[in-house]
């Protein structure tokens, strides 16, 4: 599998300076690297950590040079780099190789309904229930569970540990993380003659493709129609998706953050880390929500806009705001003096 | 279990108008519902959802008619629609489906000592430990694991891969949602010597009836004595209850909130998300926390108030701070102005 | 293994008052307490507690007595009970008496390059992946996962349902609790052509000596290089910590917190409750973080410094400010006077 800086610089539109046949065996940091890993070095500021480094190859901005080493010069080093990391390695190396297991483990409980296509991989004491899909070349990890009827795409990795519950639909190239659990019933409840009653939570949950979902965090299916996640969206760890939500293609959701009942976010939206998002909200394409905002019920986020704070306001209000907060012990002493002068006066 | 309008306009107590053999089979929203599902109509907003509907039957108010509809009438469309759920469906068609597995799954582990009753199910690759206790009619999903001496009552369910630690006890009645810890060790150190002590976390976990419990959520056992959940307490996803923690009855806890060491919640308090409740904080019966809301160690909420913000204050106070808060700059302002009229005065 | 008063006195360098010779067996919380249960009297608000429980030991400040009881005289009381519980119980009965499975379990997957030290247990359906490690003395719970090459220290603990990705380190005497993920791929892409691309997550983790992990936290690996977790360091339940983070030894993070990449805390810092800490910030040794603070990129919080709030400052300044915030409506009406009397003026 191994290739040559020159291959590489045809591959991401770079020009080469030095050696277009130094080798090219995987990635690393400058600390980390071995001859054969490619470096990348995206800032002056770390030149020394590149000129330290054993590697011979650094993707780099033009003009960068390092006594004894190949420079393919390129304009976004850090992109080209994970670019170049996809290139180099099998999806496994990249995902720390884990080894795959092939075929399916004979502790998989499979039943006859279940539909597995071609090339699929199943863990050790995966379970599947009643007319679970599987598409070609998807890795399921062990401990999975897929409820009656989920449907997993092609080329997918569940990693060990992670529930999809009856019906749940998964796209093409999704990964999901550990511990994640797709499909659990949403919170909803109605109260009344003393006590809360259950409102039917019977809907589902559908995921695009090329969707990445991090550890332990919880999508629930929808109350009586679905929850809807677009392609290429990326979900941090412990995040909460509840029932109804929409999110739209591209968009990129932060640690801890919880989405509530039918919240509408829209395509390349960007939510930062412990964001609270109430039911409701509408986030509208390219919004941006900075991290621990809190969005209060039915709050609309025009389209580009960012907000930060509890309530979430537009930056530059919540700045100055807050730049007065910050000064709010000496006004009030300001308003002291304006007082005193003005009984003296 | 086909039924009819008539049977649930009697069940609910509403009036009919229109075919009392209308056939109902099932609940769907407007959009999704075939002509035997029964539809709901809270607002007259909504409207058009209902006349575009192939549902033939209706919850609605008094006085809304609909073409070609047979309406249920009754004060509370919700609410009534919630309980026709329950009425209408199977426990299994309610939580989208999930297949029952029959008696015990011949690779569930259960020692001799564990206890039985009539009409449990496990389901596969669950373990239980000496002593655990199942009630009549229980559901343990596939890779649940229950600690030795734990105890789940009648009629529970728990979903796939749900761990109770040790002696942890459960009521009746009680749904559980995959990936919950119950009775983990609570976080309790004592700092001497240079380095953190353990203090002994050997309480138990006590969870009432009717409760639910949502994905990945996390409830410690007590330190010394116990954790108390109350009955018909709704728990969401990713919340988490410290020790000896006390939840009284009918209390609502939304997702990703925290509660802290020894407090109180009182019966029907509304926890919002993302709350974070300190130590030894009480809750009285009825009061209410607003999302995102910092309640700071050892405080108390009277009985039926509602706060906001960190640190929480009463709901009214918080909208006029922030008010003021977002007016800011404008203040600082105006003090500019009055210090300058000030020393030209 | 019952011990006496006397040997406790001598173990915790105490002064007995009372019988040398006075059984102990467990320890107890005054109310739980049976007569050969230690029970410990921190603050003489306490005192009656004690007074009426059945224990015939008490370890309190000197001075302290109670008729009928022996008093073990300690400065701290509450720190020396915990050493008691540790000296007197064994670590099972400490963790509420889970018993310790013998050996490997026959449905544990063991591949034959996997290192097993002596007295190793492993619990039901875990699975170990190739070359992985395991010292000597450690318990891995049920469904545990470890990936290839993945190790265990000696001594250590792995309640059920663990997962540990490939090439995951963990020291000695490690205690993890359930549905913790250690090592799944950090949150890292990068924007280009339209799409996210995945930013390669091929480092690890390393985690020290003594530490303890809360249920449902998670760790990411690190993305070139390793999330490193020192010892002794105490970590509640969901928690995130994400790739590239460094935590000092002894260091303690509360429940719900976000450690965002690349940030540094030092040795003995305190983080509170839901506190959220953006990437690339430094919490230097003993620095204080308070419960739902938000502590902004590249944001360094100086050694001993305590802040509180979003964005976060000194406890001090915190106050003023929150006490002002309070005022506002106030303020704001004395700058409406004082505009009234320089009109009419």
């Amino acid at each position: 599998m191994t290739k040559t800086a020159g291959e590489l610089a045809k591959y991401l539109g770079g020009t080469l300076q030095g050696d277009a046949g130094a080798l090219l065996a995987g990635i690393a940091s400058p600390a980390n690297a071995a001859e054969t890993d490619l470096i990348y070095l995206d800032s002056s500021r770390h030149r020394e950590r590149v000129e330290k480094s054993r590697a011979r190859c650094v993707l780099a901005h033009a003009g960068e040079r390092f006594a004894g080493k190949t420079v393919v010069e390129i304009a976004n080093p850090k992109l080209s780099f994970a670019k170049a990391g996809a290139w180099l390695l099998t999806p496994d190396a990249l995902r720390g190789g884990t080894t795959r297991p092939t075929a399916v483990h004979p502790t998989a409980i499979v039943p006859p309904s279940a539909k597995l296509s071609a090339d699929v991989s199943i863990g050790p004491y995966a379970v599947l229930e009643e007319e679970a899909e599987i598409g070609a070349g998807t890795q399921i990890g062990a401990f999975c569970f897929m409820g009656r009827g989920a449907r997993v795409g092609e080329n997918c990795r569940l990693h060990p540990r992670v529930t999809l519950y009856p019906g749940a639909q998964l796209g093409n190239r999704v990964e999901i993380h550990s511990g994640v659990v797709i499909g659990a019933d949403g919170f909803g409840y109605v109260y009344g003659e003393g006590r809360q009653w259950k409102f039917p939570q019977i809907g589902t949950v559908r995921i695009g493709d090329d969707v990445e979902i991090g550890a332990n965090t919880t999508i629930d299916r929808g109350s009586l129609e679905s929850t809807d996640i677009g392609h290429g969206v990326k979900i941090d760890n412990l995040v909460q998706i509840a029932h109804n939500v929409r999110i739209g293609d591209h968009t990129v959701v932060a640690a801890q953050t919880g989405v509530s009942g039918s919240s509408i976010l829209g395509r390349g939206v960007i939510v930062g880390g412990q964001v609270g998002i109430a039911d409701h909200c509408t986030l509208e394409d390219g919004a941006i929500a900075g991290a621990q905002a809190g969005i209060p019920t039915g709050k609309t986020i025009r389209s580009g806009q960012t907000v930060w704070g509890t309530p979430a306001r537009p930056l530059q209000k919540f700045k100055k705001q807050y730049a007065w907060l910050a000064r709010l012990p000496e006004l009030a002493e300001r308003v002291r003096r304006l007082e005193a002068d003005s009984e003296h006066g």
